[in-house]
Formats: C-alpha cells, sequence, structure tokens
C-alpha cells in the first residue's frame, strides 16, 4: 500500500476537492467500516446517511454534500474509487518463478518474455503463450493453445487444445475452457459422442470465473467477446457467441448456439436456451429462464422470461391466485343465484 | 483430417447419393458455414432454406431435396454425420506419455497395457487401472479405485477412493467423482459429519461433463448407468442411481436417493428432489423443478413441475394476472351493481 | 471395520436395547439394503412399514416398536446412528505422506506438526498450515493463507492468498476460495476490474463442498461461521456474511455482501440476491428466488419467495391459470347476457 494526499487522489482522479487537501490516505474501506486515513464512495443514494456518519477522511461523491468527511466530487464516483483502490493497493502481485523446471513444457511450445510458469503446469506442444503471462500452479495449457500477453491462469485452470486466448485475459482457478460440447448424436436409443472440433475463442480483457465451464464449439466455435466478465459456475454452451462487454452473473447458463449482443447484463442463475439471438444491451434478472429471442434494450424476468416490469407486476400477484380462485368461485355462486333468481320472477 | 470421395462418404454411412460421386469432402461443418470440400447435414425443418443455400458439396439429408448440393440421403442425417465427422476429423489424439516418472503412483497400483499417465498425476494405493487409459495432468485416482478399459481422464477430474469407473468412461477437466455425499446429523444445533461409505460406481460409456459433482453414497452406492451422459457442472446427489442411457444436460442438481429410469432426458438448470422416482424415458424440461415422483414416458416442466403442455398453457398465463385480476374486480362492481338494482326493483 | 457387540453399542449411544446384546454388529447399513450382522436406523415415520420387514440384526428408533429386529431406543436415531457409523467404519483415512519432496512448499512457509503435505501441492510464500492438516495432490495454498488445525483440502482445491481457515475446516475437491470477486467499475462501456481486497474466512468446522466458488471480499472479507456446511457447486459471493451452524445444499447461490444468520437451511439452487439480511433459523425451499430480506424463522419458498405454506398454496394453482381465465371470460358473458336481459325486461 502506498499513501497519497487527499490532494493527489483528488488530482488523480480529476476531481474537486472538499476538505484538507494534505490529510494523507493510506487505504480505501466501504462507507460503514472506513477509519480516518481511509477514503470510501458514495454510488448509491440508499446510502447517503452513512456519508454523515462515516469515518473515514473522505468521500467520493457526484455531487457535492453536507457532511463532515473531506470529499471529492467526480462525475462517477465508483470509477475514480476503482482507479484510487488500483493507485493505493495495486492488483495481485505473481511470484517470480520464471519458468520453472518442475513445470512441463513442450519442446516446441513458444514461451514469451517475462512469463512465470509455476510447478506443476502443463503447456503441451505446439502452444504459444505471450509476453508476461502467469501460468499458476496445476494450470493446464492444452495442445496448439495460442494466447495473448499479459494472460492470468490461475492455479488448476484447464484449457483444452486449439483454444485462442486472446492478451489480459484471466481465468481464475478450477475454471474449465474447451472440454468437449454437449453432443451426442442419438442413435436406437445410444447416445454417440461427435468430435468437437470448433474451438474456444477467448477475446482480450475477458475475465473466466472460478469453476466455469466454457464448452468448445462441435463445427463452429464458441466466442466470449472482447472485455466480457464471466462470473463464477458459468456454462456456456457449445458454439455460443457472446458479445462484447458482458456481465455474466456467477452460475449463469448459456445453451449452445445462442448469440448474445454487446453489453448484456445477466442476473445470477439465469438460464438462456439454445438457439436464440439475445439483442445488444439486454439485461436479464436473476433466475429468468429465456426461452425466446430478445430485442435489442429489452429488460427481462421471470420463466419464461417476460419484460420485467410486466414481469414483476405478474409474479407478485403468484401469491394472490387462492384469492382469486375463491372470487372466481364466489362470483359464479351469486351470479347462478341472481340467474335463478330472475328465472323465478 | 483425411479426404474421402462422396461416394465413398455414401457407402459408409449406407445412404442413396444424389450428386457426383467423384467430389472430394475434406471436413464437416454446418449447412451456413460450408465452403466448397466440405459436408454438412440436415435435422430440423426450420433450416430447410439453408440447405438451398449452403455452399457446401453436400448435405446429408432424411429426403431428397431440390437443392443445388450433392445429397445423401439416409435414415437418420444427424448419426449419419456423426459418422463422418469421426471418419474425417477423427477423436482427439492424446499425448504419448506413457508413464511419466512424474506421476505419482502407488507401487501396489496396477496399469494396464497401453495407458498415458501424465506428469503430476496420482494413481493411489491399491488402485486397478485398465488398458489404453488417458490419465492427464492433475487427475486424481483415489485408493482402491477400479476403471476399466480406454477412459479419459481429463485434467485435473478428482475421483475418490473406493470409485468404480466402466470402460470407454470419459471424465472432462474439474470434474469430481466421489466426494463425500451433504450428509450431517444435527444435534443439538451442531451438524455431525456422517462417514459417506457408500461408492460412486459410473457404468460403461459414460460422460461426466467439466466441473461435475458427484456425490459418493452415504451408505448405498451412486451409481450413473451405462451410456449416461451428464453434462458441465451437475450436481447428482449420494445414493443416487440415474439409470443407463439418459441425458443431463449442465447445472441439472438432481438430490440425494432419487432414482431415475433409462433414456431420460433433463434440460439445464432442473433440479429434482431427493428420494422420489422419475420413471423411464421421462424428459424434464429446462429450468424445471420436479419435487414428486414421474411416471415412465411423461414430459414436464415448470417448478413444481406438472406435464408439459399444461406448463406451457399455465406458466404462459403469468403475465396476464394483472389483468386477470382487474377482470375479477370488475366483475365484482359489476354483479354488485346488478345485485343493488335487484333490489331496488 | 470393528466388530461390536449390540450391548456395546446401546451402551455407546446410551440407548435401551431390546433384543440379544452378544449379537455382533460389524457395520450400518440402510433399512432395505442391510443384512445379519449389519444396524440400521429409523427417522422417518414414512419407512416404519421398512423396519417391520428389514433383516437388519438390529434397528435405531426413537420408541419400542413391534418388530423383530432388536431395537436400540435413542432420543435422536439418526445422530446416535452417525456416532455408531463412525465407530464401525471410521472417518476416511488419509495416505502418510510426511512433506512430499515433490510437494512445492516456500521457504518460509510455516507447517504444523503431523501435516501430510501430498505431492503436486503448494503452500506458498508466508502460508501458514497448523498441526495434522492434509494438503492433498494439486491443492494450492496461497501466499500469506492462515490454517488452523486437522484441515482437510483434497485435491485441485485451492485457497488464495491471504485466506484465514479456521481448525477442522475440510475443503473438497476443486473447491475455490478466496478468488477475486465479481467486481467492475463499469465506465464508458468497460468493465474495470476493482481489486478485491478484501479475503475469505471459513471459521471453524465449516465444510466446502465440490467445486465450490467462494468469492474474497471488494473490500470486506467473505465470512462463513462456525460449523456451517456448504454443498458442492455452491457460488457465495464478495463480502457476504453466512452465520455459523448453516446448511448450504448444493448449487445455491448467494450474491455479495448479503448476510445471513445462524442455523439457516437453504435447498438446492436457492438463489439470494445481494445486499439483503436473512434473519437466524430461516429455511428456504429448494429453488425458491430470495430478493427480500427476510424475517428469523422464516420458511420461504417461490421466486420471488414468499412465506413457504402460502408459496405451497399459490404455486400449486398455477396449473389452473387457463382454467380461471376461462371461467372470467364464462363470467363476464353471462353478466353481460344478464346486463342486456336486465334492460330489455
Amino acid at each position: 500500500m502506498k499513501t497519497k494526499t487527499l490532494k493527489q487522489l483528488a488530482e488523480y482522479v480529476g476531481g474537486r476537492l472538499y476538505g484538507d487537501g494534505g490529510v494523507e490516505i493510506h487505504s480505501a474501506a466501504t462507507l460503514e467500516k472506513a477509519e480516518a486515513g481511509q477514503i470510501t464512495f458514495l454510488s448509491n443514494v440508499k446510502y447517503v446517511p452513512l456519508v454523515r456518519q462515516t469515518k473515514a477522511s473522505a468521500v467520493l461523491v457526484s455531487e457535492k454534500m453536507d457532511a463532515a468527511a473531506a470529499q471529492i466530487v467526480v462525475e462517477d464516483p465508483y470509477y475514480a474509487f476503482m482507479r484510487i483502490v488500483v493507485l493505493l493497493h495495486g492488483h495481485r502481485q505473481h511470484r517470480q518463478t520464471g519458468i520453472s523446471k518442475s513445470a512441463d513444457i513442450a519442446e516446441n511450445a513458444n514461451i514469451g518474455k517475462g512469463c512465470n510458469i509455476h510447478p506443476f503446469s502443463t503447456v503441451s506442444e505446439g502452444a504459444t503463450i505471450g509476453s508476461n503471462c502467469q501460468i499458476y500452479p496445476g494450470a493446464f495449457i492444452g495442445s496448439g493453445v495460442v494466447m495473448g500477453d499479459d494472460c492470468i491462469i490461475y492455479p488448476n485452470a484447464v484449457i483444452y487444445d486449439g483454444c485462442v486466448i486472446g492478451s489480459h485475459v484471466i481465468i481464475q482457478a478450477n475454471a474449465t475452457v474447451g472440454q468437449d460440447g454437449f453432443g451426442f448424436a442419438t442413435h436406437k436409443g445410444e447416445h454417440h459422442k461427435i468430435p468437437q472440433i470448433g474451438r474456444v475463442i477467448l477475446e482480450d480483457d475477458v475475465e473466466i470465473g472460478a469453476g466455469c465451464a466454457i464448452e468448445r464449439g462441435t463445427l463452429d466455435d464458441t466466442v466470449i467477446g472482447r472485455g466480457s466478465k464471466i462470473g463464477d459456475l458459468v456454462e456456456i454452451g457449445h458454439g455460443t457467441k457472446i458479445g462484447p462487454h458482458c456481465l455474466l452473473v456467477p452460475q449463469v447458463g448459456v445453451a449452445g448456439s445462442a448469440v448474445l449482443g454487446h453489453h448484456c447484463i445477466l442476473g445470477g442463475q439465469v438460464g438462456v436456451v439454445g438457439h436464440i439471438k439475445v439483442g445488444n444491451m439486454v439485461k436479464i434478472a436473476a433466475k429468468a429462464g429465456v426461452i425466446n429471442s430478445v430485442p435489442d434494450g429489452a429488460t427481462m424476468a421471470g420463466t419464461p422470461a417476460i419484460e420485467a416490469g410486466k414481469a414483476r407486476r405478474a409474479y407478485s400477484l403468484i401469491e394472490y391466485l387462492p384469492e382469486m380462485k375463491k372470487k372466481i368461485k364466489d362470483l359464479e355462486k351469486q351470479l347462478e343465484k341472481l340467474q335463478t333468481d330472475g328465472e323465478k320472477s
């Protein structure tokens, strides 16, 4: 951790400082837990009262507030906060193993400058690793894999043969990239494995969460677009295309040959069926089940997924079903009585 | 990749050829992406128009169509296509490591002929491995495991002690087989671990997807029947029995002591509660939650799962709940007015 | 396996024996499968008929039954059964590798007495391992991790830097603890990684299932309380606090900054959104989606989750929606007719 003055931090993020610029900040924390010497942020109006109570030395805000703590006013406080966390705390430092003698590296593998290839990792025949990559213990790089620069492959992550990994890609521990797609031809009651000859392509700046499973394509490649971030335990089916700058929250499943546009956000445990098209900038609420193509910009929820506002109103009424059923029965009885009375009169 | 003539391919799959038998085919592709020299297939009427547009040299179809590309007519085009993909592309070739000196193999382990035991893999005491098995780096074979012939255990897959693996079994990367079942005796607010003395038995031709978790049984074995294929990130509970030739799509969860029959198909993210019986040839739609036993041949959907046709009609009406509620209110008002009017008259 | 007489077993669990105390018991089994020489238990009235049919030499019951098998009457038969399984079968025995020369252990790591550090495992710089810990092959202990005594880290489990693991903690194979939380600051359409400076703290007696993904905190620690048991493939978000003695069944997902009380039970595939508070002793039915805070002692079901009894009644009516819709239409027609008739008369 490095220490900076508030003045330095305000300049660094291009913000206006309200408070003593000489105060030293050594680290970042939440509104609730921050102490003197720490900086925090406000990005949700719900937490405005906490700004007034915080013990932090400074708060990043989008407009000047009436509060004791010093404030740095910026357009996007969370982004500014991210930059300050990077400045003060930095990203994870990796062990400088160089190319370990206890790694298993094929003779014809190509490894760029500055890589740390940890013990017990495997780089298979014909694989190419760019410069400054971190290959942690137990990571497996299959034959013919091509990887760009500055990638981090965490322990026991597995990349199957032939996959293409861009630059600045992060793969968290125990994730699997490029295993066989779930493709079988069923004939006379037996399921016959179809060789999965497509690859997985992870474009630049992609992050794959821990324990993910990204299937290779049956014939076409599976692609995850530039800058997309995939949470833990996500399943991506064979031949699926995820556009650039998407966020797929943990435990999402996208079935084979689905196509997602750019800047989509899928909430936790969302499921998307195969062979449909989800447009650009689509948001899908947690746990939704998407079974039809979705137009650009839509926000969806529920299973089967419908427009989110409609879903919110509709699903909140499920609990009134017993009451509705009773009311219908009452109406039927009353109507029958009216009809009988009418006939009598 | 090998090159074959169309005549050779038609004979190989026992189909009728319409077109020039001398045309050479080097690989397989999709209707959309195929080029000259490639073969493709039609298995879904939805894609008939693509057959007319495809640039493929040949298409496998179930009946002769009016299209430019040469056609091979067979009863089951997808099965024939699978056979041709195997013929032209083959299954994955494995590195010939033999029994690596960098593997950790117990002295009393038995290893069959022709196995490749890769560096950093473990074969524990008393384990038996059949012939021609591939044990990739980081794979762990527990003590007393018995494995048949021609198995492929991909990197970092883990098989706990005492499990029984048939022949031609494939376990994808980072899958876990035989970890302790989720079994605790709760007493005075504390959960006490029950030793899980059952095993996992994977019968012949089973495939287990990447990142799966197949619990061993508490007392009885967990069994996955012959030829069943389990997708990625699937959870199978302790003592559960999956019948032969089932397909469990990624992210399915089947709780402990459930019993599934043969040829069941469970869609993505399906959940099945414990201690119920799912019959033979049952199909369960993606995301369904099955809480009761299911008869043979049923197709189910929804949570709680009901017959699928019924579910489709019912769930599609959820979005009309606000409208239904309003209509009921209107009916009540009108009826009240009628009653009041009746009393007045 | 050890053999004990029924008299010894009855004394061991403090139960009253009905039957021949000299009978020898060598192992435990289910009511259905038990044979002579085995002991079983009854914990669910549904299985009372099986007690009359069992071939077991003895059954643990909570009250004396009219059945042929000898019986040991105890207050909590399942707990007594667990104790007997431990007595007869024991917990898993671990290989005595000592500190393997094929493990990669940092010079400044601290390792307690009696540990088995298996080949191909990694203990990074500055890590501290208590006494009698088992670190299986491929397990990765990050830099600065602090671990208590008697922990078992199964093959290929990964613990990232700085995490704190209590005593008697079990981490099943391929689980990941402390990977980066899913935290990005989105600015001008790009997602910028926020260094995740919180840790994961697993308190004493926690068990983490196979393939789990427990995110480290962004700023605050992620905490799993004493004695809580986490099933396979569970996702715990960044900064989430799980109280003591909870049971999270496989495939549960709890999003970031959620807080759970003590003794909560979450069924399979449950999802809990971030930033909410779930009280103490809350039960959540399988597949439920919890989107609001939940009071102490509540039982919840459905998505969005509501009180479970209400949910059971309401969700069971979804299949009658088509009928309800039809009835409403019929009522409208009849009412219209009545109104028309009224106007005519």
